[in-house]
This record gives C-alpha cells, structure tokens and sequence, in this order.
C-alpha cells in the first residue's frame, strides 16, 4: 500500500548556535509522536487519576505506550447527573494529565438522545434547546486548550426518530429537524472554540448519513471531520465494506475519523439484533480462535485505514475487555494480559509505521530525511532538537 | 373529515353597476373551478392536437370534464432527441391548449437522470452542468406565463447512485453532490421564473428524502413544494401508510403534491421488483374485481388527501390503461370506457365537494356564502359576475 501522504520527504539545514553548518555529521532521527491518531477510548484514566487507584497503574502505562489520543466520556446524563453540578474537576484533571502525556483528548459528545440527563425533561422545548447551548459553552469554552477536538452530536440520522424512551434531545430534533439543529450546535462550539476540530458522528454509515452531511454542508455548518463509528459486535466489515464506506464519505473531501471501532475476541453477536445495546449477557469470553481472528482484522483494517489519505484518526473503543456490552472488546483481556492485537498494533504504530535513523549531513550542512510524518528528536553528538516533521517544506535546525 | 380548510364563509356586498346595494334577490353560486388542483397526466393532449387525430377527441374531452391540472412531458431526451432540436412547439400548442382550458400545467422534468438525452454524455461535466442550466432558461423562461409549474428536478435521492446504465445527469451529481445540484437547478429556475410552483419531487418516501429536503431547505433551495410519487402497481399503500407519509412531510410546512398517483385494476406487480420499470409485460388486463378494488381505493386515497390541510394537488399519472409499464392505471380502459373509479373521482370533485347553490341578499345587498374554494359564477336576475372565493375576507360584486 502507498503510504506517501504519510512521510515526510524533507531537507533540513543543520547549524550550531553561531549559525555555522554542521557538516559531515551523523544526526539520529528519532520518532517521539504520529501525527496521524492513534486513539482510544481514555475513560480508564479518571479512576486512576481521581481515586490514585494502583490497579490502574499497569493498564494507563501500556494504553500511553500504544496510542496519542484519546477519547474521554462528557455524556450529560453521567457528567451533570444533578443540574448545576458538573463533574468539571474529574474531567479536567484526566485530560490534563493525558495532554501532559503527549496525548490528543477528544471529548465526547455534546450532544445526544443517549444517556441524556433525565432533569432537562422537565423543561419546554425551547428551554432545552437554551440549556444544550449554554452547555456547549461550558465545556467547550471550559476545556479550552486542554480539549480542542469534540464529537458534537452524536447520532443525528436516528435522533428524531429514536423511540426507545423519551428524552430531551429527541423532543428539540424532531421540532427542529435534524441539520438545524446540527447547524446550532456546531455553530455555538465552533464560536466558543474556533480552532477547535468540531466532528459529527454516527453509526449509519447508508446515503442517509452521506445525505445528512450534503446538507449540513451546504447549510455551512462548520463540520471540521467526519465520525463513522464501526462497532462490530456482529462481525468485521471486511475490506470491500470498508473501502466502500471510504469511497462514499470520501466525496466530501474531509478528513474522516473512525471514532468507535470495535472487533471482538469471542463470539459474534447475533445478527439479528439491531440497536447492540439490546445484547445484555453476563459472561462473554474472550477466546484463543476469537484472539486470532481479532489480530488478523485490526491488521488489515488499521492498514486500509492508514492507507487513506483522508483518514486522520482510528479510535478503538475500548482498551479492556468487559466495558460497554460486556464484551471481549479490548486490546488486553479481564486479567489485563494483552492479546496478540495489543502486539500487531504496537508493531504496526511504534516500529512498521515508526521512523527511528540516521543521517549524515553534507558539507554545507544539509541532509534530506524521508520520515513519517511526527514528532521527532533529532539528535548529534549529544545536542538535540524538537522538530516537526509535517511536510515538505525545507527547515533550519539548530543543535 | 374536516374539510373547514378547502372551504370559505365569505360575506359579499352584491350591488349595481351605480353602486346601489342588490338587496333581496335570490343570487346562484355556480363553482367553474377547484383552487384545489385535481391533476392527471395530460400526455395524449399532445397526439390529439398535433395529429388532429379524433380517437383523442372524446378522451380528452373526458379528461377535462375530470380535471383542472395537467402534467406535460418534458423528458430531456424525447424533448431534444438531437441537440438543439427541441420540440418547443408542440409543447406550446398543448400547454396553451390546456390553459384556454382553465387546466395549470405543470411540466415534468428539467432535470433527470431518466430519459435523459444520450447527446450530453459527449461532455464533460462542467459543460453539462451549463446545458442543463441553460436548458432550464430555455424552458422556464420560454413557457413563462404558459406553464408556471415545474419539477424542477427528480428522483434524486437515488441519483448520483443510479447505475442501471451511464447518463449526463448521475455524471454531475455524483460529482456536485445532490443538495448542491439541487440548488443550482431550483435557482435557475426561480431567476427565470420568480412566481413559479417549484417542486423536488421522488418516489423515496422514507428518511433518505426527509433528510435530504431538511438539508435542501437549510441550504436555502427555493423549493415551493414537497412532491411525492406514489405508484402502487404493487398494492395500495392504505391509509396507515398514507398518513405516516403524511406526517412525516408535514413538518417541513411546505404545501405537499402527490404528483405521480397509481392505483391499478388488475393483478398487482410481484412485491419483489425493485425498479418497476424491470416489470415488462405484454398483457396487463383490467379485471371487474380490479376495477372494484381500484375504485375503493381512489376513493379512500383522495379523502385521505383531501383532508390534509398542506395537500395542495393528487395528480394521477396514467388517465388510460396501458400507458407506462402497460399498466391497467387508468381511469378509463384502453377501449375508452370508463371504469367505476371515473365516476368515483367525477362524484368526489364534481359533486360531494363542489358548490352549487343559492344564497339571497339581505335588504343592505349582503349576503354569506359558504364554499368550496375556487371560482364560480355568481347569478341574479340575468346578470352575472366571476368570482374568485379563495379565503374569507367580504368583497364587493357588481352585477
């Protein structure tokens, strides 16, 4: 596969303090960060931060050693489950110290139908909308610089039309309609953060989402990426569904991120359910076939995914097995002992798709490095720099 | 039902031509027309007065003693086989026909990947694009005053996917995508004729459309109508269906057209055909049962339609069997006769929603008129007046 939209191919001059060339000279290029993302779901972090929990301690080293984002849970239902009483400090304090790791966080979502917070159901329609919008600002301006990048909305082809249970977000789409009120919502983070990577997120990956966004488009909502969620409890997609939804959301010319991927260990859910939160079970093993079957598809999706030029981020959801729907989920099991996908993800993203050389600059200094595009040190004979190595464009290093 | 919303409660001053109040006189309320537009294809007006052929003659006069609106074919590819070679004319000659008729007309389609002129796809797609705006000019301007009624543009939830065979329009619309192609044509459209009825009009009557008009209207595309297609060669959708449609259409306020209405008499199409037009026939017969069935099922429909206060047109496709797919979808059979589902329809807008009555004038000359809205003549001693009763402000007649 042609990785070439993900290297560098870049001259660097190398000078010392004084501005002479540093010639003739061996310089270590060492890998620090992607620039692509590598992510997960981060909600592991806020016991280990908030309650020092130990048993954390193993299970955030190795999630920090595979991956340079990650997603952390602003579900209103969970963060304000009693009005007015946010739990800013838990989700400031994870995110901090995740970005003092090094690590993207996204938040997610602003809004959505699901885990919806109960209390706003007693308000009118318009004093909803009011309340959704005052809560954009608050997290959006709140976090700012610690959290630049936000699932928006979430599941937008369904929200009008979701039936389970009654709830606020439903109430305000269904009155609205559903690009309006994407175009609302957008339009409030994107004012409270305009850096921000502002995202909208689904699971319907059918024309109705490629029709949703024609729209929100051409209605100017500030969409910065596309999310497709890929849960798939039911069965991997496989390469030809995979490039399909590729092609498809590729017409709009965005940098698409998968933002919930899921490939399962054990045995499948049954094809017939339709919403997955509908598979409750007790006990659902991870499997040594499942472990096998699991390490073969996240090689080939992570690759075709890589191999994207529009895609910018992968997100699996969870680290652990036994998280969302008691499944065998993760990247390490129950007992946290990491399955074989824990070990063809760190070879593809730390030493396939890593960029660890040496380079000798020429008499005047100069040296061309073909790199993955990252965070590199660059380093000579005990004198280093920082450099982002991003695109092309020639550079002056100072060691 | 209630049917407040097609009716008037009008009070009317009746005077002299001296301004003197006609007071006490029995005055006739004589209905010429329905605001409401009960539509059908007008397709064999075209044969009958081009040809002068008088098979056509009692049917068309059948037709206009049925209806007040008419849809006239405008299918790229039959309307300039070869390019630049439009069949303006006998397109005039029917429209204007139609209009001394007092029957609106509306021409169907400007842009469709259907029948779609084979010349375009010698052009790339920018130079498609300008034909198919310059097309619309043509015709939306050239018919202006004529036909002020358009479908504008069609089908285009499946457009950009269509894939049965190569043509100009899916070319442009996979390309622009479908909220932008639709915008550029509705607004050509609207510059050339700023008053017209401009209508989208599918066959896709589930979320796919819901989101692409909320996308279309968020986008501010000038759409003067929602228009749905309800061909039920395979069955009858019943009310249940009906009304859901309904619903779901109404949020967006818009007046609703049901533009392309089927109900056959004969044995129903196999539920498994995707695209009807891959049902091809050589014998399609109307059968006494059929007919029945058909019967009962105009009946309900129209009510169903005529009730809804956003409803502002049912146009039924085919006004003779074996028309489009062969189908027995008319109201008259192929031997000219007219089935029961004729005398039905003629029952519902000619009588049981027509008005034709007589009020008398108090001693000042008033006089309140309940009725259907539309025009009538209005009749007292030998003289007479045309009125327009559309809503329910008084007004002055002079007679």
């Amino acid at each position: 596969m042609d990785l070439s939209h993900r290297k560098v191919n870049k001259r660097l001059h190398f000078s010392d303090g004084n501005g002479n060339p540093l010639a003739e000279k061996e310089v270590h290029v060492k890998q620090t960060n992607h620039s692509f993302l590598f992510g997960c779901g981060a909600f592991d972090f806020m016991p280990y931060l908030m309650k020092k929990d130990e048993e954390f301690t193993t299970l955030t080293e190795y999630w920090l050693d595979l991956f340079n984002y990650g997603t952390l849970p602003f579900y209103w239902g969970r963060f304000e489950p009693e009005e007015g009483q946010p739990q800013t400090e838990m989700l400031m304090k994870t995110a901090e110290y995740l970005k003092s790791k090094n690590v993207t966080v996204k938040g997610h979502p602003l809004c959505w139908h699901t885990v919806c917070a109960d209390w706003l159901m007693k308000y009118d329609n318009e004093t909803i909308m009011k309340k959704q919008l005052e809560r954009i600002d608050r997290e959006v301006t709140g976090f700012k610089g610690v959290i630049d990048m936000w699932d928006v909305i979430n599941e937008v082809v369904i929200m009008p039309i979701f039936d389970k249970y009654d709830n606020a977000i439903t109430r305000i789409c269904k009155e609205k309609g559903r690009v309006a009120l994407i175009k609302e919502v957008f339009e409030k983070a994107h004012e409270c953060n305009p850096d921000a990577t502002l995202l909208l997120n689904d699971f319907n990956t059918s024309i109705n989402y490629e029709i949703l966004i024609d729209g929100c488009l051409n209605a100017g909502v500030p969409i910065s990426a596309i999310g497709i969620q890929s849960h798939q409890h039911q069965g991997y997609w496989g390469a030809e569904k995979l490039n399909d939804v590729l092609e498809r959301f590729s017409r709009f010319n965005l940098p698409i991120h998968f933002t919930e991927n899921t490939l399962i260990s054990g045995e499948l859910m049954a094809p017939h359910i339709v919403d997955l939160n509908d598979w409750q079970v007790d006990d659902w093993p991870s499997t040594p076939e499942g472990e096998a079957r699991q390490c073969k598809e996240v090689e080939e999706m992570y690759r075709i995914l890589f191999a994207h030029p529009l895609v910018e981020a992968i997100t699996s959801w969870d680290y652990k097995d036994g998280a969302w729907l008691n499944a065998p989920s993760g990247f390490v099991r129950r007992d946290k002992t990491p399955k074989p996908s824990h070990a063809m993800l760190k070879k593809l993203i730390k030493n396939e798709w890593w960029t660890d050389t040496s380079v000798r600059t020429d008499s005047n200094g100069f040296a061309s490095i073909k790199a993955m595009k990252g965070s590199y040190v660059l380093e000579s004979e005990g004198k280093c720099a920082n450099a982002e190595l991003v695109d092309d464009s020639e550079a002056v290093i100072v060691l």
